[in-house]
């Protein structure tokens, strides 16, 4: 099947929405934990989220302006304070992390709410999920509305990062497996994954050995 | 453990890269196919695709300007032609998409050199990999490069859609789980991955169901 533009826009917008949202696949998920000036915490699930750069440290999501919803409040914490958190999901957390998209009252955590418990690292101000496997601390080093669409593009300085010794291998990479976390597709779904297949540094005279 | 910042800076260049592409967890990995006006077709693997909006339908993706490497000619046939195409990738073809990071010399293409073989779509002059069961055909809709670091964020605008009408279920999303396609962590790894959990739409009273 060939679903040219006209064909793509004329789906009906949530339909539209569930198919363009499938087509990057697999996508990383993680829970955006933040505090606004007064004290009150959130935590939104993103499944934007990618790397920008190792040197210095920085990792990019897309947030939506939406009119409503609680990704607003993700991006008025992180604009107020200049820091969040990113937070890796295990499936025993898929469910209660999914919740957190619903349009919660500005006024009521959703730590509270879906059942997380914060905790608070030193050297950064803004909440992690305390059973989270997977915690990182960041500090807003850019931030720009894309003349595209109206979306905001937010991009964090790595400034700490928690996780089990055990889960980072030698060569600094971290055994994702080990840590149980999880996937996401489209809007809505969850994924374990398995061990895979690892590669050697690919050179052009011969196919990449497996390691 | 815990790793402040001065401490992520103070590890080894290669071992800083393998943690900090680590950090978002799984990743969509795709194969971008591009052509310059000469006619010479490049492919590439990229696993920093993300999803931007869906009215306009636009992803977007990270291009690193490494004064070498295979990703600078994918980055110059894109702003040359305006064009270029995201291929999902499955178990089977995750060696030789790994195989297409090597630096190629320009004039070899790594459809001929890493075995895939190029398909051109009606409306879209970039090629697609023939065999891969997901193909989007995108034309740039915006190119920045990042104060923050350099590195050159494209926004393709999506303009059609190759993918067994079978993968497509009635709600617009895909079932990635059945057309096989890979996720990848880090910088060199490839992971099949389960069914997953699905669940209802969330509102903020009640925990959401499993679809």
């Amino acid at each position: 099947m060939i679903l040219q533009k006209a064909a793509i826009e004329a789906l009906p917008q949530r339909t539209r929405a569930a198919l363009i949202n499938s087509l990057p696949g697999y996508k990383p998920v993680v829970l955006v934990g933040t505090i606004n000036r007064a004290g009150q915490t959130n935590l939104s699930v993103i499944n934007s989220c990618f790397h920008v750069g190792a040197a210095p440290p920085l990792l990019g999501m897309i947030i939506r302006p939406a009119p409503d919803g609680t990704e607003r409040h993700t991006l008025e914490n992180i604009v107020e304070t200049g820091c969040f958190t990113l937070n890796a999901i295990t499936p025993d957390m898929a469910q209660r992390a999914h919740h957190t998209s619903a349009r919660f009252p500005r006024d009521q955590s959703e730590f509270d709410a879906c059942g997380f418990e914060s905790r608070y690292l030193e050297g950064c101000a803004a909440p992690c999920v305390a059973d989270s496997p997977l915690q990182i601390g960041l500090t807003l080093a850019e931030h720009q509305i894309l003349q595209i669409n109206g979306t905001h593009l937010i991009i964090g300085a790595v400034e700490l990062i928690k996780v089990e010794e055990a889960a980072m291998r030698s060569d600094g990479s971290l055994n994702l497996s080990a840590l149980n976390i999880v996937t996401a597709t489209g809007l809505d779904t969850y994924h374990s994954v398995g061990v895979g297949q690892r590669f050697a540094y690919a050179k052009p005279q011969k196919i990449p050995e497996t390691l």
